[in-house]
């Protein structure tokens, strides 16, 4: 297979991301405001006939800019913790009427408590987070979240829903509606997030099968069916059709209302789909490493001051990212194919790997590259930067930048200051 | 394969664990001084007839207090960049003579000369590393780490010799030649690691012609054989045995001795050797979930509030590591089987998967738990608080604690401040 894993960069972009790298240092996150404007756009189309709300999955990009960004464009957030929750709301100052919390964990009792009465709403997860809730806000609305039993995706891990997944209540309706009651709760908000797989078939069975839920609990106002909206980064790849997804949903909620006479609004949580594209790592190539000399065996590396540090999606699951060299002095080159690895003395930090196979190496064609030319590497505006082994090796955590509309390039991350990586650690005085 | 996965936890440890929870949170990293004196007490015997040195791997674990501890009992200290080095110094205040600077980047040309001034040593990892060295240091001693073409490990990746790897010279002599020549510089220490696996076989193979190497370059005087030794986490695992692979290179040295009258200084570089077992993270269990309802298929999961956040080995790697449950009442309970996962909204953060594929899940047997209850996760020492997917979800890094031989639980890195997740980030003025 011959494709293109290179990231068309226009002359103009290529400027930005030089002057990114001289003024902020390598390696940088670059993102782009007009792209995240652009997904948005689209994400404002999904078909909803009574309501829709975006919530920003922040756990894809937490950065406090990016938060008040996606909020003054109409998003509200997703919350994946009590810790994100405080983070929008102190980090980034939104309003904590926007922010739903849906997380893995019970909270804590105070924080909790907290959170509700500052306005944040909350998803149950669990019967021990439902009753949690219940013994502190009896008699009121709450949101619980449902494994529906059906998970799309392409292993049993990137799979959320189903029995193999722990993301949710599953079959336990009897315990539920008991807790409902014991509290005098009402359910006003059913959510349920499939996976990261949007297989539109899989899709259709599970908005049929949570409209028997919906129509079960009276009281529910809002269906919130996640996110995991696929996006492609790779020019081969494709993207969940957003339409495609929404019609079904979409035709589903009208089916239902001529049924019932009950409107529901539909939530929707994305995060790769929302700022995935959207975002850059800008690195340096460092050194070039052959062990090709006998041009028999072995490959010609690309040291790239970036690896797992910044981005840890592709020794994790294999992910592929597209990537270009922008030679330094502008000149035109030939191609040739290399293997690119990360700055970490850690055999797994590789950015060229077979697709889901981290183990595997492959190499990629790219223009030449020397010593001091720029790489740079797409689709990593998501769970890169929130999702990384960031301070491996004592690498310090790089700069974000944000590309406005304008031009303008504002810095909303200053680069790490390598002692703040030791300044919580305490030596013993017999040391 | 019905294997007992857990730590045997002793009424002692216990009891420490329940003291470092309940003072300092969970989750907690706990690592214990009489289990890093033993891994030392270990390598000291590594067989050396011309003197040894041990340069603990400092990305394995670089916190203050635990290079500290290890200086005082007498290892040196392996950094594997410019960054780890500046740490070691400034952070822990090891003595610059004892570090050897041994990395994948060619390191910024003051940061290379400043920290050679205050007397690290420096491996050229590359020619391009080599050539920067001796421009800025002719006439002087300098190391080369050689790929000299072996690799040991599981797959392609988790090797770091051969042609697959990027980590040393290749096969470029005469280069190599060219640049000692050219800038007068002496070959007194030849690296070479050829990673993980500690294949006995494999390790003569390399000991026999690194020797080659040492013959050929006449000035060196210290061998380095890098680290990589295994150890056993789980109790159906193997240790490397270190007398094994030391004697090897021993009777290699003491051949070499024979025939040429060159006495050659021996160092290796342990990592996990050196502290993996004698780390552990203290988590708690948070609730417990349900697919299992007709006890057909599904799972029982412990949801733990520690994950791929203080652990991402097991994400990473399909690495496997023992857990035991410690019932917080002290009462005696039956075994259930459990999947345990992580914190985290994130379909791969689980703690029990397949061996080298993290993309499986298995249940393991554990004592029945409940919400409360300590969940200790061992073999913890190395790689995870250093190379982890820290505040990803926006928990915040755990506290690490340093339980001392006279029973002191020293506080070595504090739990991190949540406002510390976002105070590098900046708001620009518009948003």
């Amino acid at each position: 297979m011959e494709v293109t894993q290179k990231i068309e960069i226009s002359d103009e972009k290529a400027a930005i991301f030089k002057e990114a790298a001289n003024k902020f240092g390598t390696p940088v996150y670059c993102y782009f405001e007009d792209e995240i404007i652009e997904s948005m756009n689209k994400l404002m189309e999904f078909p909803a006939p009574y309501g829709l709300t975006i919530r920003f999955a922040m756990k894809a990009n937490p950065n406090m800019a990016i938060l008040k960004l996606f909020d003054k464009l109409g998003a509200h957030i997703d919350a994946g913790s009590s810790y994100e929750a405080y983070r929008a709301i102190m980090g980034a100052g939104i309003n904590a009427s926007y922010i739903r919390l849906t997380g893995q964990l019970v909270p804590e009792e105070n924080s909790l408590e907290d959170l509700v009465n500052l306005g944040v709403h909350f998803t149950a997860c669990s019967l021990t987070q439902l009753e949690l809730y219940g013994r502190l806000f009896p008699g009121t609305e709450v949101g619980i979240r449902f494994n529906i039993g059906i998970g799309s995706g392409g292993t049993k891990k990137t799979t959320t829903g189903g029995p193999d997944a722990s993301f949710g209540i599953y079959e336990q309706g009897n315990e539920i509606d008991k807790l409902l009651a014991e509290y005098g709760l009402r359910l006003e908000t059913i959510h349920m997030h499939i996976g990261s797989g949007s297989d539109p078939e899989k899709q259709i069975e599970a908005d049929k099968k949570v409209m028997e839920l919906v129509k079960y609990y009276g009281l529910v106002k809002t269906l919130n069916i996640g996110g995991g909206f696929k996006v492609a980064r790779m020019p081969y790849e494709k993207s969940t059709d957003i339409l495609e997804i929404g019609s079904v949903v979409s035709a589903e909620l009208q089916r239902f209302y001529q049924e019932t006479g009950r409107k529901i609004h539909l939530e929707i949580e994305p995060g790769t789909y929302a700022i995935a594209n959207a975002g850059y790592i800008i690195a340096r190539v460092n050194d070039i490493i052959s062990t090709n000399h006998n041009c028999k065996d072995g490959h010609v590396f690309i040291k790239s001051n970036s690896g797992m540090t910044e981005n840890t999606r592709v020794s994790l699951y294999g992910a592929q990212h597209p990537m270009s060299i922008i030679p330094m002095n502008g000149e035109i080159r030939g191609t040739k194919e290399y293997v690119v690895s990360g700055p970490c003395c850690e055999s797994g930090d590789v950015l060229t790997v077979k697709p889901n196979n981290p183990e595997e190496i492959i190499p990629r064609k790219f223009t030449e590259a020397r010593r001091g030319d720029l790489l740079v590497i797409g689709g990593c505006g998501a769970y890169c930067s929130s999702m990384s082994t960031a301070n491996y090796n004592s690498y310090p955590k790089p700069a974000e930048v944000l590309v406005r509309n304008n031009g303008r390039m504002d810095l909303i991350r200053i680069q790490q200051a390598s002692q703040k990586m030791w300044e919580d650690e305490r030596m013993p005085g017999d040391l």
